[in-house]
């Protein structure tokens, strides 16, 4: 028997490859008055990878990022693995001594750093500004091709620091493998296509955006960035055609409670973790017709890893006992992994 | 920095464990009168493994079925992988000497047959019926625990043969990393979910049915098996909630042209393939309530490979503008594989 074998190593930028040969011309991302189509998310992702090895980043090396939800964020997590570069997005909620602790410890060669933060970064570590200098880098860089990344789909993508509950931040190493895995999962789980429209109220730099930067990619469809949640934004977007976003219970306590909630006339998937929300938060959104799927994760899990499944059936329980299993989230995920629920009810 | 490192192998079988897990309760597969839950399918499976191992398979070795789509088939898709067995399903419509061509070359070591082809098999290999000589291998098989399996995710898990257009067929191995991948597109562009009720009128025998035996076990719905296909008894199903199904264009021309067709109350999926759906099946199913996702892919490709994308705004287009669109199929899987389309307008 003959044997020919056919094998590509699993990687996120795969799928930004594939979105821009099938959606060139559909809108990637909306970053306030900016728009980039697929076909210029990846000629611009691409030409960071680019500017970033004639800045000397070899594979393996980390390259750090500090900036809100913006545009040049999301290329990041495609431009800078593209180099072989491992991607590490800091909190820039830390304070000014634990993000010097993660770009000593994470052995970042440069920081893509928004003009805002600039002054957090200490001293004799390379900066491209976003704006301008990031512009202009991307511009300059060689033409020459970028070799194809990575050779092995367990070469590194990126670095995210724990919060450091139990100690200083530790640094958790994400794979190609896992990356795409896991934004295969979270594309099923919330059900994106490429007429999505996914709003960034989840930083990006929380275990890269709970892998949301490939899983939108992916499915061809649209990041909308925000760089801060103002609820009165939120709800002029959800108007604008919204289809998902991710948030923590309390970000969706403030966007009920805002005076502009309002029912919403196009089915929201929202998928919340990081605290368990309680029956009022889920009655509250459920009421303003969002599909609420709950999940639980952590920073080694690629965020969220178990999920509530939600068989149709249960539309059709009481209330008060929707919402109670709505609250469980004790199922694993497709991808793998063993979990064992120890407070299963 | 210290490293701990987790790693699945991809695998089917973690998808009937996992609906197993999270649906014990919902039926899995219908066939006839005979209903199973994702239970009562994944402890059947694996009775199987474990008989097939009492009977002497060992990881590597060869099982064909012989059998139309009917439960037992669909328990072969797992329990003859679980024991490490490379499951051989031979297409029922080929000519007595073809099918022992291929029971020869593929050096199976034992049989799963339905009933109605027993006449088929050629003497000197052993046979176990459909019905209930295979009920009682099944209740029959020593409860010692089947090993993990795969030991490693490129491990065979089932070899197809090709239907030999271009001299005698050939046989085509795929591991259970790609049926894992394959499953999932599958799962992505079917857009199937747990409560997505999937008719079996493609033959499993078919490129492992385009692996939704995984695909549909893996979003935890419902398998609904036809042993041939009727289109008053299709459309009987359809009308009593099926959701997806997949089929051939001359299928589709059936099913329209049938007395008993008639709009449908619920959205339908179809995904059709093997050959180029024309314009009139297009409209004729659109018509009825359809959706078409037209795939094209060969034994090879594990069934479906390139796939129409179908952005929303095409919905908008004349008619005649979106049957053309629809009748394209030229872009290429999320899980890669390198495609170049020479015949794009």
């Amino acid at each position: 028997m003959s044997v020919s074998h056919c094998r590509d190593e699993l990687t996120p930028l795969l799928l930004l490859a594939r979105s821009a040969r099938v959606y060139p011309d559909r809108v990637a991302v909306v970053d306030g008055e900016r728009a980039f189509t697929y076909a210029e998310l990846a000629a611009r992702a691409d030409a960071l990878g680019r500017a970033l090895r004639d800045a000397g980043i070899e594979p393996g090396d980390r390259v750090a990022a500090l900036a809100p939800n913006r545009a040049e964020l999301l290329e990041a997590h495609f431009g800078v693995p593209a180099c072989g570069g491992v991607l590490c997005a800091i909190n820039i909620r830390l304070a000014a001594p634990e993000i010097a602790h993660i770009l000593e410890h994470s052995r970042a060669k440069l920081v893509l750093c928004d003009p805002e933060l600039r002054a957090v970064v200490p001293e004799g570590i390379r900066v491209i500004e976003l704006g301008a200098p990031y512009e202009q880098l991307l511009a300059g860089a060689s033409a020459r091709p970028l070799a194809p990344w990575p050779e092995q789909e367990e070469a590194r993508i990126s670095v995210n620091y724990t919060s450091g509950t139990t100690g200083r931040p530790k640094g958790v190493v994400y794979s190609h493998r896992g990356a795409y895995l896991a934004a295969l999962e979270q594309l099923i789980e919330a059900q994106l296509t490429c007429d999505s429209r996914y709003l960034w109220t989840l930083p990006m730099f929380h275990c890269n955006g709970w892998t949301y930067p490939w899983a939108v990619t992916a499915a061809g469809a649209t990041h909308v960035c925000l760089r801060k949640v103002d609820p009165a934004v939120v709800w002029r977007e959800l108007r604008g055609g919204i289809t998902h976003l991710c948030a923590a219970p309390t970000v969706l306590t403030s966007l009920y409670s805002h005076p502009d909630a309002a029912p919403l006339e196009r089915p929201l998937r929202i998928v919340t973790a990081g605290a368990p929300p309680s029956p009022t938060v889920i009655a509250r959104m459920e009421a303003l017709g969002a599909t609420i799927v709950h999940a639980y994760g952590l920073t080694e899990t690629y965020g969220p890893f178990t999920v509530c499944a939600w068989p149709g059936e249960w539309d059709a329980l009481p209330d008060e006992q929707r919402h109670r299993l709505r609250a469980r989230q004790g199922v694993p995920p497709l991808i793998g992994g063993g979990v064992r629920v120890l407070d299963a009810e």
